[in-house]
């Protein structure tokens, strides 16, 4: 099929060949005229297969030159490409008109005349940053247009991890809250123990502290969130002191430097019910429980970051890898001074 | 039991009560004048375990004063008290005589008068700094003491996470060297494409790159090492301008800042006959092969580090337990001037 390469686009004339290209596989778009026009990712994509002959006033352009006309044309069109040709090898049928994405993707077997969109794409360099802000808007706007978000991310190598991502907290069963009433616990160094089995109540009203004999340990943020709660009173072990709870959290932020930050996503957390302990063995700030977490096992990986969080791909890529070898979801709990916003990560093959 | 509590130690003077104690358990230290003394650790297992009544001029020291006397004489106290006791309740004696290492420990069954030791163990808390120069010191101490490292990594929940880390390289087969004379290829963007065929031999020749097509695909890393070896030739996609090796590396390292220190970790697996693909998908920046990775999966995880990095251990804990879960080795390849040396963390569970 012969094709004319005009600016960015290539011109398919032939009636007969562009109506049979735009309904098998939806490739360019429809012209008043008659005909389609092709752009650079179709055209390139069809040359590739063998089915278009590019020329540009009269002399053919070979697949390297189109490959080099387009990456001087759109400075990511690399990355671009090879999220196009594979959702194409895969049998989708994808378009570029997409408005703030760079795909939307028909689910497998649909088509543009016959079916809504199922996935926005985004076509993402392991290199570009992660700003979690705009993963927030992205999936939000997907979340409100009842589509999907997938983002594709092309390693170094070219092989693509394609990832949904979804807005929305966690979330558990209702409990009832109940007033135990307090009780007294000392800090040991970054730890604060309820002894001679005065704990009891944290742990079997919430699942607070780890029983260690007759001895409930508690971590700073349950201890934190307990006090805060009126349910603990807290003593320094050297004076028998009692500590405030603006003390106790300047106490913690020396010991751990985000420690208000995590404090946000704990409190946040419990006060939907969810059982909330630390993610330490899988390097996460929280393991998530939306039961008792004696019978259960978590069922999400918690990291709070900051509202403003910034980072690497390969950062994320490690935290959904990880959360997905448990059988687990990671979710970022993106903490700003009015709210803390989840967003959920998945790996997944479109 | 009766003991008493002298500055830090509690002597158990009672003759046939101390050899029983030290005969089962080989609980404290021998005294010439008969009698064992416990240190701290010790005394505070016994009294948990209801086996020592400690007196202090006459009047009982309770179990929440003997913690806190302990507490305030070693500001580490409460990380090493959780292992030890996690040591002594899986069965293994443990002695805290461990010259530069918190404990030595027997196999188990083991006791210091039949056996040598096993392990060297350093209790950690998970909030301690994490200095890869330490720990190649520590695991090349044990390597040449012949026993194992590991480390008790303690979560704020008072959880432990046992690493064993040792010192060396990944290796891999010989095989021999073939002169393939060189192949161009033109840099898009953070790529370069080798294409017509012509860069077949880079593939059979050391599993360079990634074929597309007739095209392949060399990453900035591959590229490199090619040109450095004499195989690859590099030209500019506008004006086919000729690249040296020390202009790419530039160009490399304006897309990639950390491009000089992956990259010595790179040339230095190559040179030790490895297969070097990019990690991303673990989030480590090397998956390493011992052989063809067409049919066989990775060995290693390996991710490079400059020879003074300094980390926080959640940051570890995740990179060994995502290596664990897909069933690899990580290692850490730390850079410095003059050589690369390794490290390998491996979750276990004495």
């Amino acid at each position: 099929m012969p094709g004319d390469l005009i600016g960015d686009s290539v011109l398919v004339k032939d009636q007969a060949e562009a109506s049979q290209i735009y309904n098998k596989g939806f490739y360019g778009y429809p012209q008043s005229g008659g005909g389609i026009e092709l752009d650079l990712l179709e055209a390139i994509f069809l040359q590739e297969c063998d089915r278009l002959v590019v020329s540009e006033e009269g002399s053919v352009v070979s697949h390297p030159e189109l490959i080099r006309k387009a990456a001087r044309a759109s400075p990511d069109f690399g990355i671009r490409y090879i999220v196009y040709r594979d959702l194409r090898q895969r049998g989708y049928v994808v378009k570029s008109d997409a408005g703030d994405f760079d795909f939307r993707v028909f689910p497998r077997g649909g088509t543009p005349s016959t079916t809504q969109t199922k996935y926005w794409v985004n076509a993402v360099s392991e290199r570009a940053p992660f700003h979690i802000r705009d993963m927030i808007k992205l999936s939000q706007t997907s979340d409100q247009t009842r589509k999907e978000l997938l983002l594709a991310v092309v390693d170094e190598e070219g092989d693509i991890t394609y990832y949904q991502a979804a807005a929305g907290a966690p979330h558990a069963p209702k409990t009832a809250k109940v007033d135990e009433g307090e009780v007294e616990g000392f800090l040991l160094e970054d730890r604060v123990l309820v002894m001679n089995g005065t704990g009891q109540s944290l742990h079997s009203q919430g699942f607070y502290g780890k029983p260690i004999g007759r001895t409930l340990q508690l971590s700073l943020i349950e201890t934190a969130h307990l006090m805060r709660l009126g349910r603990l009173i807290i003593r320094l072990p050297n004076t028998g002191r009692k500590m405030g709870v603006a003390a106790f959290k300047k106490k913690a932020t020396s010991i751990q430097s985000d420690f208000e930050l995590r404090m946000r996503a704990y409190d946040d957390m419990r006060e939907k019910d969810l059982v909330v302990k630390t993610g330490f063995k899988y390097g996460t700030h929280f393991r998530v429980y939306d039961g008792d977490p004696s019978n259960h096992h978590s069922r999400y990986l918690v990291h709070a970051i900051p509202a403003d969080y910034e980072t690497g791909w390969p950062e994320i890529s490690r935290a959904v890898r990880l959360a997905h070898g448990v059988k687990k979801d990671i979710l970022f709990a993106a903490v700003s001074a009015k709210s803390v916003e989840y967003v959920r990560l998945r790996r997944m093959r479109p």
